[in-house]
Parts: structure tokens; C-alpha cells; sequence
């Protein structure tokens, strides 16, 4: 199934699912054209159909008139794994991890936290959580009973190579990487990098072109 | 000066400045190849000869052996408008953006955290911190006054285009969006969004290629 979706029409079609979220939040129940993605997007029209023709099989979801946004998000998410909500934790329980285990919009719909861990035994008995926290110690058996697939690594630099491999061995597949660190993983680990000192540096970038 | 190195190349210029970092990090002095940039990145060599190409008007860096890290490194950090200290607030101080008062790692030398703001007098008055916190209403004073160009938005998705807005009135010229809501903000004021929520989302469809 997720194979028939190549990986740049998968980024189009999550940008494309939030199109279509924000169209349907706004109240609007209309149909979407490709011509209508073609002009908020500035991807041909010809690449939104063929796109969207991967994710059935007969290739045909919309018709004349547009697509339907109440038929077409939920065959986007089912391609792109969005259609089962897996769990996550949070490995690192500083300040940065403890805001995280508080951090639940309305929007985190597909994600559920399940889990805090941190190697300091007293951080994990004194934080307050609506989720269990345990010691680091335990992220393997928990990880496992749990069914957890992704964590959030709000470590330092130092040691995220380290806490990541233990998060790997105990079974996780996906790591938010929030520490200014590269991870070597082995393959078959997504790694997304999401680090304040990388993101202002392309901030400045983007603020230089204006200068 | 900047308008001379085109949008893509910063990019890569800006992954390359991280690869000399990591190369002097790890002790390493030896001049840098673009061969060997090549077999890093997956980038052609011409390519890559073309973007150092940029960085100086005689349009020769490297001699036949390579290119000097302690060289290169300063002429891609004045290119890409990264050899000042920008200074940085942090504005709205719930439980992440009061993490993010906290949050100075040593990569960050190129950016300043100056102040923090909400709209919570209390919560100014009462939350500890290195750097001055003020009341929301003193932004553009405090703003122009101490001279940041950058902005860690750090509301709910509700408020964040409001929030958005009177920071770029204040005179903010970039701004790192946490809340999970797309903001629309005039030509000339750059953005990059940050959110755990989309993350999550790409971070999946990175793991659903591995299922």
C-alpha cells in the first residue's frame, strides 16, 4: 500500500491534507479542483491529479466538479500511515521534555502520549504528569507493553547519540530529535531534527533575502 | 552582497557550513574537498565548486587539495548573514516558552536571547529568568530599544496570528512559530514553522517508507 506512494508525492499530499483540513475548519464543504491546489501551492495541476490518482486503485476519486475534501483526506491520511493513532513519549524530562509531556493541542489528533522517562529517579517521582513517568531503566519493557513507536528526544547534545540507540534498542522506530546534535541510526529509524539553533539559522537566511 | 548567492544555494551552503563544523569539532584541520562534500551530501561536485564559487567577488577559495575550513566557514557565515549576533525574545512564557528561557546550548552563539514577554502581568513578575521579562504591552519599546530582530512565538494556535502581528509591528523581521496554525504576515517578514504536531506527521510518513 504505502509503497504505491513515492516519497515527494507524500510531502505534497500532507501539505495537501492540510489544505484541505483548513478549507473543511473554515466550514467550507465545497469541492476542491486541482486548479484551486495548482494556485495555493504552485504545483501543476497535472502533478495534483496524478498524486491524488495513487491513492485508489481504480485512479479515479474526484470528478468533474472537483474533489470531495469529506472523501479525499481520510484516502491521504490511510497512504500516508495517518489513519491509526500511534503512541509517543518523551525521553528527557528537563524543562524542555517536562513542557512536552504538557503540550496537547486539539490538533495532535493522530498522536497520543503515553509515556515520560528520564534517568534521574527523583525528577520522575516529583514531576506532575497526566501520563505515568518512569525511570529511564524501565523504557524497554514499557516501550514494549506500551506499544510506543516514536519518542520525542529532549536530551542534551552530549548524550542524545547515546539516549537515542537505548530508545532504538527498546523498540522505537521515529525520534523527534529537539537536541543541536546529528544522529547516526541504523536505517529503517525515521530521525526528524527539530532544533531551535538550526531553525534560526534558517530563519536568517530567509530574513537575508528581504535584507 | 547577499543577493548574490541564490535560494538553494544558501541552503546547501548553510548544510555545508554545518558539515566544516563537525569536521573542525572533531579536531579535524585538514582541508575539505568537494569530492568529499559530494559523497557527504549526495550534491554534484560542480555543483558544489559553483555555490563556494559565490562567496568571494575573484571567485577562487580552494587550491588544488581543497578547501580550508577556517577559511571557508567565515565567508559562508558572512554570505548567509550569520557573522552578527542577532538578538532573540521568546514571547508568550507558558511551559514551553518559559523552557525556551532556559534553553542556551553553546551551538547558539550566533543569536541572543534578550527578553521575554506575555501578556500575563503575574506571570512576568513571578517566573525566574537570566534575561529581562516584560508585559506584553512594553513589546515595541522593548523591541526597538534593545534592537531584536527575531521573535520564539510561543502561544496557543488561537492568538498566534494576533501575537504574530503585533510582534511585526513592534518591528520583529522573523519569527519561529511553535503554534500549530499557519500565519499570514506581510511580504518581507520571514517565518519558520515548528510544531511537534506537523513534525509527528512527517516523521510518519518517513517511518511508513521503512513498513
Amino acid at each position: 500500500m504505502f509503497g504505491a506512494v513515492p516519497g515527494p508525492a507524500k510531502e505534497r499530499l500532507l501539505q495537501l491534507l492540510r489544505l484541505l483540513e483548513k478549507h473543511t475548519l473554515a466550514g467550507n464543504t465545497d469541492p476542491v479542483t486541482s486548479a484551486q491546489v495548482e494556485h495555493l501551492t504552485g504545483w501543476h495541476r497535472d502533478t495534483i491529479r496524478k498524486d491524488i490518482s495513487c491513492l485508489s486503485e481504480g485512479g479515479i476519486i474526484g470528478g468533474n466538479s472537483g474533489y470531495d475534501p469529506e472523501t479525499l483526506a481520510p484516502l491521504i491520511k490511510k497512504a500516508l500511515g495517518l489513519d491509526r493513532r500511534r503512541k509517543f513519549c518523551v525521553v528527557g524530562l528537563g524543562r524542555l521534555g517536562s513542557a512536552y509531556l504538557h503540550f496537547t493541542p486539539p490538533e495532535l489528533v493522530e498522536f497520543e502520549l503515553a509515556a515520560g522517562f528520564d534517568r534521574n529517579v527523583n525528577r520522575v517521582e516529583i514531576l506532575r504528569s497526566v501520563v505515568p513517568l518512569y525511570p529511564a531503566y524501565k523504557m524497554t519493557e514499557v516501550i514494549n507493553r506500551l506499544g510506543i513507536e516514536i519518542a520525542l528526544l529532549c536530551v542534551s547534545s552530549e548524550v542524545a547519540q547515546e539516549v537515542a540507540e537505548k530508545c532504538v534498542s527498546a523498540g522505537i522506530r521515529g525520534i523527534l530529535n529537539f537536541a543541536p546534535a546529528a544522529l547516526a541510526l541504523p536505517p529503517g529509524i525515521a530521525v526528524r531534527n527539530m532544533n531551535v539553533t538550526d531553525e534560526l539559522r534558517s530563519l536568517t537566511i530567509k530574513m537575508c533575502k528581504e535584507e
